[in-house]
């Protein structure tokens, strides 16, 4: 009988998980179990004075009554004004009474525009909470953060927060095509359901708004850097402005991504020359009918004159000319211009690596106003590890965003547990010392090594139309933390991964601190068992899915991962320093210094700066290949290990988020495996040497990892 | 602030249906809100006796502890044997107690493998009710057409349903590619993520398996029927495996498409003949791998020698060598081949309706016992209308199976609400009349015709990865609804109609009866804005998105809609009478004589069948353009018409999918305009005459319905 009650529960559970739990993201609001801390909060949280009357205002109202009614399971009552004690008052600086705004004192002159205060206040002797803002979607954020505050179990006592934004352009790059493919997406498909816009609203695109609004993220790209021109036609700016229209009282403006030919294509013009009169015409006219359409247009992202997408060199002009020409057309609507600095060139002959700096660093200054630069954390391309990249606080005199990838595009797809704030922490706190010791990436993005206005972080979206968004349960937290990090550039990782799994699973101590740091550890583990010590770009080519080290037979050299590792018999890795490629001179002569010499070298760098030998002594004592076979090993390990904490935690989680983790889990542990026996077995070939004891053998031979083919590998 | 209650209710509301209503289908179990009702059945099921102990009847007895767990809102107690009475007893023949199996009587006798038997029963004066058959899967169809009792608010006294499906083969066809694109799927993407298969099972494909079971359909055929060979190779077949065993336990088998040269393209040979030996050993091979892996794999579906696809004719072979040989393959392991006569030839002048029967009528009695033939309802595509094909009851020594499409390529995508039961049993329920009087195509289709053994109906599915599986939430009861058809083809739509309904919103007579006109309306309203009167495959070309009765300019005449409506200036219609095709002649005399002559022939199929002038007298009087140009405007009113009905059942109706319907009426009523305006101005050209009273006046050009272009329209 027993078995068969469990049986049922497990099922109930599991019907309730799929239709919610999955597809509300850190948004469960689930019951407040600790009786002690549900007492504290129904006393002190007797109604809500709602003050505003804008869209966004009923928007923050109804998220404040859905929290509420969800996590103390009764219905908030709802006032116009302010009656009795113990409300919860929201409402921005011009709705708030002048006894109000005396309570908040100066506090609204530490907010930016985005900023919000939650202050615990007193009017005429009764105790209430107040979240306010300069404008509506201040409040909004603010009201976030206080759920927020109930979902982590805090106390919501003598409340004091006051928080701004560092950044100002917080945005998701989608990498969405019109046919809803998604270029590097393993969550399904494109959200935009291009065929049933502009008339259908689906009701997934007011919960990314939400989400998206839930931590700050103030701005998407719809559509993929390889752009298509149709999406500046009518016929797509019709649903473009359908979506700008749902995004807009959630405080998200609608970027596209602008294809430099499109004059051609769809002007019907002969050239695409940004100092062509004509050209720049169209593109002005272009821009008014867009903000005509959607005023708050956010802008263009520009790919150019990479990876064959068109641009200005294409007319002899360069990226200046090029996104000069298009900051003049949205300048008087009060558009941004993103320019990527990911370029790079078969027809250059220099390393990678240092291409992308070759070409933008003396373009320092030229750029107009509102153009900004978009920069990837690493020169090459979203690997498990890299340097920071070396144009971070090289042009002081232009404003540059990151680019961090969240979709795990070289990290294992969607199915690899991969917690990526960890990754994006590592290099915002790189020091570049481009103004002496302290110059971090974080205060070249927040604007304030060199006093720019114009900041921002963008992050290329992992979500699709999967049921849970973003394919692996866990890869909500990229998610989250990106948008944390885009908000806040100095938060610590561990923190943000405290808060996600408090909203999105438990608050249970048994729970949390296990898989915390399992979440902690997981990108140290996916750098060992793919790419340790430095080495980078040996996926398999095309779709990057698995290894492929041995690939060697593309067109361009620096597609081939045989490029990167440079192994042979004498050792392995990518000589940058002064006695290879020079890479290392793009970094401030403190940086250069550490890089440049094998022995002041990170070991975790080691093979993207040095070639060294398959003897060379690691800190440890090992040679390097015993390291790295073990590193691999380690890899496999941690996943192993991650594999172990997850299965102690079954009591502490809903048995349909169990499972599916479970179940990738064991994929992540067979793909490890295949990681570390594929390489090892290659670079076996150049060293010639067993591997060392520790690590397990393989089981396939290496022809056979070569002769696994992925022809339907998603996202390529 | 009853306005801000409204707001947080209608929230919290659509909340709830975002994550439940729009997914779980007709499988809701809304709480049962008739008292007197819902006491009648908590008195009578005060327990549930299981007996079985298979994956099966395991699910059987999760199924009824969820269902009645949320309609009767109390947990239902399970006894491993009888006690006390009221007890819901649940088990297979073999599982029951001598004195139960006396208490069912001869009624095994009338059930099959697959049926059931609802039956209350007396045990030592104890009133039970017992639902059982002669395998646990005919258990599950029980327990899932029991609770469909209580689901319709049906009484259960007295129960003695003795029920069995009249078909074997009840089978959906996704034309699903290995990329998850889906060929004129409208619902997003595959279902089937081959990336994550076979290690991640999505609870998805459970819940499919789950709907799928509750109305009877026990095959799927994975794979498009433009076939990929790969799908053939171990690295698929490993995750073919996968899926076949979640839906085993369903009562589903898999299906696989046969590529026909996959011999050549995945088995290394040089040919694909049928004849030869390597070639029939190839597929022998290729079946015993299968079967090893799948021990009760179905068989394969072929689409050989149409449109572009492999086949026997490559080698000069003919349909029956192709079916035999591989009837061969799978005929030791009980597999059958389902050999689709969908065949048309740009090398064939003849018209295009005559080919198929031209081709497969001769072969009649050459196929192997293990082969049916799968022929669609008409002898074009999926028209809004098609009389029915004439090689139904035209081979009477060949087991047929019926083709729908239940994904709506040319009847509007997704976004158009046309309940398509009302064609299916429009074609079921036509007379062929081959063996005199009542020879229904119901009757080729069960195999009593004829006295076939294999029997069976695909439908190509209309289900995707959208989080409602259907992209319309109307389109839903088309997947309902064709299983029940293919269950029981003697069903009445309407009936269906009213099962589904209450099923999946509400019981309530408000709503059931205007909404189920406004359903049993809608396929006479598509036809009507589409192709009245006979017209048909008008439709843009390629993706089949919208009006395109003047394209002309494609390579294969019989790809050109004015191939299909021969519109000049002395009429409209394709002449298939003696006087034109003769395709009339492919019926029995009595359909022929009928068909034939435009006085006789149904008007609704008219210009199928006649070209006739403009001046044409209709039954009504009008002439033939006139009457013409009124059906398309009574096309639009009956959207209309729609609209209005669905609007006035806001208050039955959960906020989320009131409005997802909302939105896809209005845009039904944009696109039914769109085809009235365009189809009638092309048309008008040659007829030169005005628009009759009462046909609104379109407000755009021809010139601008002749420039929409849809580049990207789903499905193609």
């Amino acid at each position: 009988m027993i078995s068969l009650r469990l049986i049922f529960l497990a099922f109930i559970i599991s019907f309730s998980a799929i239709a919610q739990k999955d597809y509300k993201l850190w948004l469960q609001y689930d019951k407040t179990t600790n009786a002690a801390l549900a007492s504290e909060y129904k006393n002190q949280l007797q109604g809500i004075v709602s003050l505003g009357n804008s869209e966004t205002s009923k928007i923050s109202l109804k998220e404040l009554e859905t929290g509420l009614f969800n996590m103390l399971e009764n219905k908030p009552e709802v006032f116009p004004e302010i009656k009795g004690e113990n409300k919860i008052i929201v409402g921005s600086k011009s709705s708030l009474t002048s006894e109000i705004q005396k309570a908040v004192g100066s506090d609204f002159d530490k907010i930016n525009e985005e900023g919000f205060i939650i202050k615990s206040i007193s009017l005429k002797n009764k105790k209430h909470i107040l979240i306010t803002a300069k404008n509506d979607i201040g409040v909004l954020y603010g009201v976030y953060n206080f759920l927020r505050l109930l979902q982590t179990n805090k106390s919501i006592q003598n409340l004091n927060i006051i928080e701004a934004p560092k950044t100002n352009i917080r945005i998701l790059n989608h990498w969405d095509n019109l046919d809803r493919t998604v270029e590097r997406g393993y969550a399904g498909f494109s959200l935009w359901n291009w065929q049933k816009l502009p008339d259908f609203i689906d009701q997934r695109y007011i919960d990314y708004a939400r989400a998206n609004a839930s931590v700050g993220i103030n701005g998407t790209v719809l559509t993929n850097v390889n752009a298509n021109a149709l999406i500046l036609t009518p016929q797509y700016l019709e649903k473009v402005e359908a979506l700008a229209n749902v995004f807009r009282p959630y405080g998200i403006k609608v970027y596209l991504t602008a294809r430099f030919s499109a004059p051609i294509e769809i002007g019907g013009l002969k050239t695409a020359d940004p100092k062509d009169v004509d050209v720049a015409n169209w593109w002005k006219n272009k821009a008014a009918e867009i903000y005509k359409r959607i005023p708050d247009f956010g802008g263009f992202l520009v790919k150019a004159n990479s990876e064959g997408q068109p641009g200005p060199q294409n007319y002899g002009r360069d990226h200046v000319d090029g996104a000069n020409m298009l900051a003049d057309a949205v300048a008087p609507f009060g558009g941004v211009i993103m320019w990527r600095a990911f370029v790079y060139s078969e027809h250059d002959v220099n390393d990678r690596a240092k291409q992308a700096y070759a070409e933008f660093q003396p373009y320092d200054g030229k750029f107009k106003d509102n153009v900004i630069v978009q920069v990837k954390n690493g020169a090459i391309d979203f690997q498990p590890r890299e340097p920071f990249h070396p144009l971070f606080g090289a042009m002081p005199k232009t404003p540059l965003m990151m680019e961090f990838q969240i979709t795990q595009e070289y990290l294992g797809f969607s199915t690899h547990l991969v917690y990526l704030p960890k990754l994006y922490q590592e290099v915002l706190e790189s020091d570049t010392y481009q103004k002496g010791k302290g110059s971090l990436v974080a205060k070249v993005v927040d604007g304030t090594l060199d006093q720019h206005k114009l900041t921002g972080i963008a992050g290329v979206s992992n979500i699709g139309n999967d049921l849970n968004w973003t394919g692996h349960p866990f890869a909500q937290a990229n998610w989250y933390g990106f948008g944390r990090l885009a908000w806040d550039p100095y938060l610590d990782s561990e923190t943000i991964a405290d808060e996600w799994l408090r909203c999105t699973f438990s608050n249970n101590e048994n729970f949390i601190k296990p898989i915390k740091e399992m979440m902690m550890q997981s990108r140290e583990a996916v750098v060992n068992y793919m790419t340790p010590l430095g080495l980078h770009h040996i996926m398999d080519t095309g779709h990057h899915y698995g290894p492929g080290p041995w690939v060697s037979n593309l067109s361009r050299p620096e597609w081939n991962p045989v490029y990167y590792h440079k192994a042979d018999k004498n050792g392995i890795g990518f000589d940058r320093s002064k006695t290879g490629t020079n890479a290392t001179a793009q970094y401030a002569s403190e940086v250069e210094k550490i890089f440049d010499n094998p022995a002041t070298c990170p070991e975790k760098d080691l093979l993207w700066f040095h070639h060294v030998s398959w003897d060379y002594k690691l800190k440890n004592g090992q040679t390097l290949w015993n390291g790295m076979a073990l590193k691999y090993q380690e890899g496999v390990d941690q996943v192993k290990e991650m594999q172990n904490i997850w299965n102690r935690t079954k009591p502490y989680v809903d048995a349909e988020r169990f499972k599916e983790v479970e179940m990738l889990l064991n994929i992540q542990y067979k793909e490890s495996k295949w990681w570390r026996d594929a390489c090892l077995l290659y670079f076996q070939q150049f060293s010639g040497k067993e591997l060392p004891k520790g690590v397990e053998k393989p089981n396939e031979t290496l022809e056979y990892f070569k002769s696994l083919k992925f022809p339907f590998a998603p996202g390529n």
